[in-house]
């Protein structure tokens, strides 16, 4: 892609609104100056915030829009008021119709899902969205979905899961065959609930391209980096993903506490504050801020409504990632060819179930 | 309890057998010095073992086992070949017959609760058991289950847990009226699972006494300690578990690479040492090691298989504060307190629905 990835940007989306997602467009700018912005939102609040941000003012165009999506209405009330004329609405909209590469939001989760589903529709052979996420391993990174576009997932649905994650996993990890694990309470064979012993069935016996089938995973596994795609529900998924994330802050807070207690700890703390800085880095949760929609024909991020402008600016990055590796296109070509693998073998064996999960 | 606490070990569970428990329970001895021990296990492993461990082989009484509960099997093997016989039902038949207060295994967590249900039985009124553990947070110290004793689990099995937790934190925590939180993908009262929100319903309404419930709870709201007790099913429970046990693996091994890096950092950590001391105790993943089985009719601790002598000897000092609280009569009143405050009220309200999760 040699033109500029341009980001159209809810701006109004999270907790803070545009005091929070303009300064972090305009830090995520300095990293990847080959950005445009769509910015969305009232206009008199988004450019009161990039008067203080002239190079990002440079390469901005703002679009005004006079309705936000409320962080706690239900996705029905938000489409209500919210349908083609809120930020959220039209930053979606700025991607269905080609003005730009993806679409980052902070806003409500719920309606921002259900706003890409009306707006930009589901990929062929893709039933529902999937939300998918990077998390940092000691090996590297793993991708993890879903964390929390849809709850609950029968055989054939997490199996699509892998798919999309794999996918995901070739061209942001760079690996030509990611190996896949779906999470359980043990690995034996024995254990766990039925959709995701159907689906290793599925896994194991369709041998699948693109990707390397190895098992269950356990929690701890993830961390470890025990697989490059971690496969789970979006009920177990988000709580795995937030309790990984409320870990890593208390620990913080105890080296905190502890590198502020003795004149010795501080002392220390001053020696070698860089490797405290990058052990800051490390354990930052807002490095891993910013979710991928998978399953969408057209690139959708989701940031946490509650990060501030280093966290929104992550998953701008994400976003631009996403769009300059054409993550759309090359899902869109590995469903299609699972799609024709998998139809008349897996799909008799394996009717979709009433999962109640 | 006046007299000494007596802990029925079985010696020859987890990964390493008497080689990991029994110097854990010399190490728990240290602590608890008024506890006594009933090894059980090939005796002459066991005794092998307890010559470098006088003061332990002064307190313990050791019962011979031929046959051990293999780590991988069927609950359905491990009883064929293991009921009556195995140093683990050993173990628990010893809480069964008053031979013993508790009983300690790091073996097989499927075929010791199989063991247990049908030697202990459960208590009156209570359907199923659970697993609970102590989780530390940045307010101290919540009570989180189940974490992975059942596997879905529908409202009325989700308002049982409810019940057995905050009794375990009345006695554990010495809380009055602890606070009860139903672990969910968000707080907003419109999202989660049917039997989350139908669980949710009944605590509001039914008000029982001696918990004071708080609505949902997120996966970051567990470390931070946003309520006494989290309740949820052993699927999402036993994930969640590991998970935050493998993220603060994974930090440790990254401030282990930091320390170790640059001279100024090695510097820092001889300087700061004792902070790193306490740090690393903080961390330490074995310090939660021992699993509390609930809604059986007797004392039964697990272990994690994998664990060390320092783990072990955690599980075995968890045991001996269960059995000194008089954790199970404790229960046993709740349950029936609670059992005649729903009946009536809840029950028709909420009929056991077929959770496939």
């Amino acid at each position: 892609m040699a033109q500029k990835v341009r980001i159209a940007v809810d701006a109004m989306g999270g907790d803070f609104g545009p005091s929070v997602t303009v300064p972090g467009c305009a830090r995520a700018l300095e990293r990847r100056p080959d950005s445009h912005f769509l910015l969305i939102g009232d206009e008199k609040a988004i450019r009161a915030e990039l008067a203080n941000h002239p190079a990002l003012a440079a390469v901005s165009e703002v679009r005004h829009s006079d309705v936000s999506i409320r962080m706690d209405d239900k996705p029905s009330q938000a489409l209500r008021y919210g349908r083609r004329v809120s930020s959220m609405w039209m930053a979606v909209e700025a991607v269905k119709k080609g003005d730009a590469d993806v679409a980052v939001s902070a806003g409500n989760t719920g309606a921002l899902m259900a706003m890409s589903k009306i707006c930009l529709r589901m990929l062929t052979g893709v039933e529902r969205p999937a939300l998918a996420c990077l998390w940092p391993t000691l090996r590297g990174h793993s991708i993890v979905l879903d964390v929390g576009a849809s709850i609950g997932a029968n055989a054939s649905q997490l199996v699509a899961l892998a798919i999309m994650g794999s996918a995901m996993a070739r061209v942001i990890l760079g690996i030509d065959r990611p190996s896949v694990g779906l999470l359980n309470v043990g690995t034996e064979e024995i254990k766990g609930v039925e959709e995701v012993k159907a689906a290793a069935a599925i896994l194991r016996e369709s041998d699948l391209p693109g990707l390397a089938y190895s098992g269950f995973v356990e929690g701890d596994g993830i961390g470890a980096g025990a697989v490059d795609v971690v496969v789970t529900e979006g009920f177990t998924g988000n709580i795995t993903l937030k309790t990984a994330e409320g870990t890593a802050k208390q620990i913080r807070a105890y080296i905190r506490a502890a590198m502020s207690g003795s004149l010795l700890a501080k002392l220390a703390y001053l020696l070698a504050r860089g490797v405290f800085e990058e052990l800051r880095g490390k354990m930052d949760t807002r490095a891993i801020n910013g979710g991928v929609f998978l399953g969408l024909d057209g690139l959708v991020i989701k940031s946490h409504g509650g990060t501030d402008s280093v966290g929104f600016a992550r998953a701008v990055e994400i976003g631009y990632e996403m769009a300059q590796s054409d993550l759309l296109n090359r899902i869109r070509d590995t469903v299609a060819i699972a799609h024709r693998f998998e139809s008349g073998s897996a799909d008799p064996s394996n009717p979709p179930q009433e999962a109640a999960q």
